[in-house]
């Protein structure tokens, strides 16, 4: 029997439908696989002039060379908006506008071009979380913005242009209408319950345990209960948090998470193509008792480019508890 | 220079990339385009015994056989919903489910394995519309449903299995989200303003005159004012309605429009994949003053699936002033 269900936080409903009941192996294409050529890279260690500025870099001590670093942040060669200017919001009518302010920039997660954030050291993966947690809060002294939008589109069918492992930024001067949407429920639930609705969505998880693929002392990963998409994902700190921030100074933890999951993936799917975007509270209200700052994950496996994502409405071949299983199969 | 932009209705913000400023040229791809290709169809004259039993025909007068249709209505081989049962809601804690309670129907456009929804006659054209109509009519006595999403998936990459051209109509016991989030915008516009938003929209658009691709006594198509994707175009009826109905009980000139916005994406995108969604209000709130029916229709020619299908906010490389112009030229 298919069944309807519906998002806690943000109220979409999917219909998972058991009955199509996909397995990992219906998901695997080799068009779709994540591939390394060889050919001119621009973010391959040498080749830094290619690059607009270094923005940041992590380099060893005594490391001072152009080429000596471990990871990279610049700003996007096409960016999709200009750090230059003032906002002037304008209107007509029912419209509004702004001009395109903002931040765009690159995150070259390591000089090595055969690695992946997956296959990386848990080290260079920390570091990864630690440069988006320094340009966000460098970020943050701009009174222009009011978000850092943080993602990563892995593989060509995610809609990654190039093939070395990196990240991006967006900092912007308006709150994503998706993150818009978690606050607005999250604080309706605070109004009503005293109490933060991904903490109460944390604790059934744990005590369900039917849809907990990896946890440690400080996160957990869980398969969303109404998922758009097989495998999608959610990662969120064990303790109330905000705001996109190290535990205890340390992102150790996080980075085998993630690790840990996109690993998975990997392996049941074969290198597929995914993308994750980071969801933290906008800076005007960072620190607050009703949002809880996560990463959601979703592996690029199915075309969802039609009515669902023109109704908002979804259908979904796997169950997140089958999705469950497959993953702690190859934990 | 970028631009931020609002749509008026579901406040969405996008970014307009005018220096990415892409043509309708840059989007065309041997491998994006819609094929025919020969080989089993089941939709085809002839192959009815290879669908499930038929809902609905249109057959001309004095054609009896199981083969003289012109159109077909046929449930779903593999439903995402199905017809039998209660909806039997329950919960546990924060999470809500339903049982998978709805229709999942398929309207075979015709018979004809070569035509297009915009190469087939007007009359055909409007028979598809009047068979969307009659469905809707039929499946709105069933009190379990609150909704009947009618869509199109045209091409492989807007998610379509079959290339014999074809609609879908799945009725729901629930609201898509999106379609919910207009509804609660378009009341709060006309709470405060005591018109509706959409009308307001026609009149503002018909005033600026930069975004109207084609218009007739009765409908207009316009490029939507904050698209999430190059060439997004709504229709909507002149005078309000917040159903999906024929104007003066005649399908013909919205078969007209929604052909004319078809035949301009063939031409100028080469026949590139699409999907459209009707949006209409619930059949518990059918015949209101708030909200306002309309098709929105994008031709899916950008890898949308990553971060901004994640985060809900959009990079948009052709603004809808010049995706207006391309279209218009080859009017």
């Amino acid at each position: 029997m298919s069944e309807l269900r519906k998002d806690p936080i943000i109220g979409r409903w999917v219909i998972i439908s058991t009955e199509r009941g996909k397995r990992p192996s219906d998901f695997i294409s080799p068009s779709h696989k994540r591939k390394k050529t060889v050919g001119f890279c621009p973010f391959c260690k040498g080749h830094e002039f290619t690059t607009p500025n270094e923005i940041m870099a992590f380099r060893g001590p005594d490391k001072m060379g152009a080429s000596d670093w471990t990871l990279r942040v610049v700003p996007n060669k096409f960016p999709a908006l200009h750090i230059e200017g003032d906002l002037d919001r304008s209107g007509d009518g029912i419209f509004g506008r702004m001009n395109g302010i903002g931040a765009h920039e690159v995150i070259i997660e390591t000089p090595h071009h055969d690695l992946s954030l997956a296959s990386m050291s848990t080290k260079s993966a920390a570091d990864v979380l630690w440069a988006f947690y320094s340009r966000m809060t460098d970020l943050r002294k701009d009174k222009r913005f009011k978000y850092v939008l943080i993602f990563k589109n892995e593989g060509e069918d995610a809609g990654s242009t190039l093939e070395h492992t990196h990240s991006q930024l967006i900092a912007l001067p308006i709150v994503p209408k998706r993150v818009q949407e978690e606050l607005d429920s999250a604080k309706k639930y605070h109004n009503f319950m005293e109490k933060c609705i991904y903490c109460d969505l944390i604790e059934q998880e744990a005590n369900i345990n039917k849809r907990i693929i990896y946890q440690n002392t400080s996160y957990i990963a869980v398969s969303a209960y109404a998922p758009r998409v097989p495998f999608e994902t959610w990662i969120l700190p064990r303790h109330h948090e905000s705001s996109f921030m190290p535990d205890n100074n340390d992102f150790t933890y996080l980075a085998e998470t993630l690790q840990s999951v996109l690993r998975m993936y990997d392996k049941i799917l074969d290198v597929p193509p995914y993308s994750f975007v980071i969801h933290t509270a906008p800076f005007t209200e960072e620190d607050n008792s009703y949002y809880h700052w996560h990463i959601e994950i979703f592996p690029k496996l199915t075309r969802t480019a039609g009515f669902e994502w023109g109704s908002g409405f979804y259908i979904n071949p796997t169950s997140p508890e089958d999705a469950t299983k497959y993953m702690r199969e190859v934990l």
